[in-house]
């Protein structure tokens, strides 16, 4: 197979172009991933979360990397790798902005949870309903594509 | 939706199943991840890469986290996660057994790669022919599976 480099606008048409992808933190050395449904604008991703693990750990060290991957086979694939710094929207004036935006860009998108998320039930009660609006800068990006020969 | 706890039987049965997954480490606080193909035998993750920054990190940070899913939907996924110690299939005697089980384990599957490998390119360049067999134990996992109401 071929592997080649996505230029940098190319690795960020490919985020611009998805919608899920995977996030990892690290909290004392130890990584932890989850699956995240994210939104790109202007530099930034944007997603939201359930307060839980990887919030807090985001909260103690805001280092992540979000990957981003279609893979058709081992040799036909495409991945696109960012390292960022996480950012709370939380409810304060100087991040109104961008908390608005957050939400504006996500309720674009089919996935829009807010009815299924009301009803969450985990371990036979009711999630609590704490929504985390966040973003990821984006710090370094890369990209590659595999072509089978 | 409805989200229920994997019991650790069903957990791992979903790994024995899956063979793509992704994979991060973690070097000075900065998590990484990389998509990753394995295959899942008797606790332990085996699996295989070039030489590159997943493999140096792993191998100054062992401490490493394997996340699995499938998701249909926002409301309807399965997805587990792995926490575990890479622990790298060096061609010595002591872990001669393990790496050539690692080998018919992968071997087994249509990913296997050896004929795509030989000939990958990377900026123009044949790549080292150098792989690296490695196996993850799996020393906390958890799955979780939601369905839509």
């Amino acid at each position: 197979m071929h592997i080649e480099e996505l230029t940098r606008k190319a690795s960020l048409d490919f985020l611009a172009g998805s919608r899920l992808g995977h996030l990892a933190c690290a909290n004392n050395g130890h990584p932890y991933i989850t699956p995240c449904y994210f939104a790109y604008h202007d530099q930034y991703i944007y997603s939201f979360s359930t307060a839980g693990k990887k919030i807090e750990w985001l909260r103690t060290n805001p280092l992540a990397c979000l990957q981003v991957d279609e893979i058709a086979s081992f040799q036909e694939w495409t991945s696109v790798i960012v390292f960022g710094r996480y950012e709370e929207l939380i409810k304060t004036d100087k991040s109104q902005e961008a908390r608005e935006l957050a939400f504006k860009l996500l309720q674009q998108h089919e996935f829009w949870w807010e009815p299924g998320y009301t009803r969450t039930v985990l371990h036979g009660a009711a999630r609590p309903l704490d929504p985390v609006y966040y973003r990821l800068s984006i710090d370094e990006i890369s990209g590659h594509r595999a072509t089978p020969n």
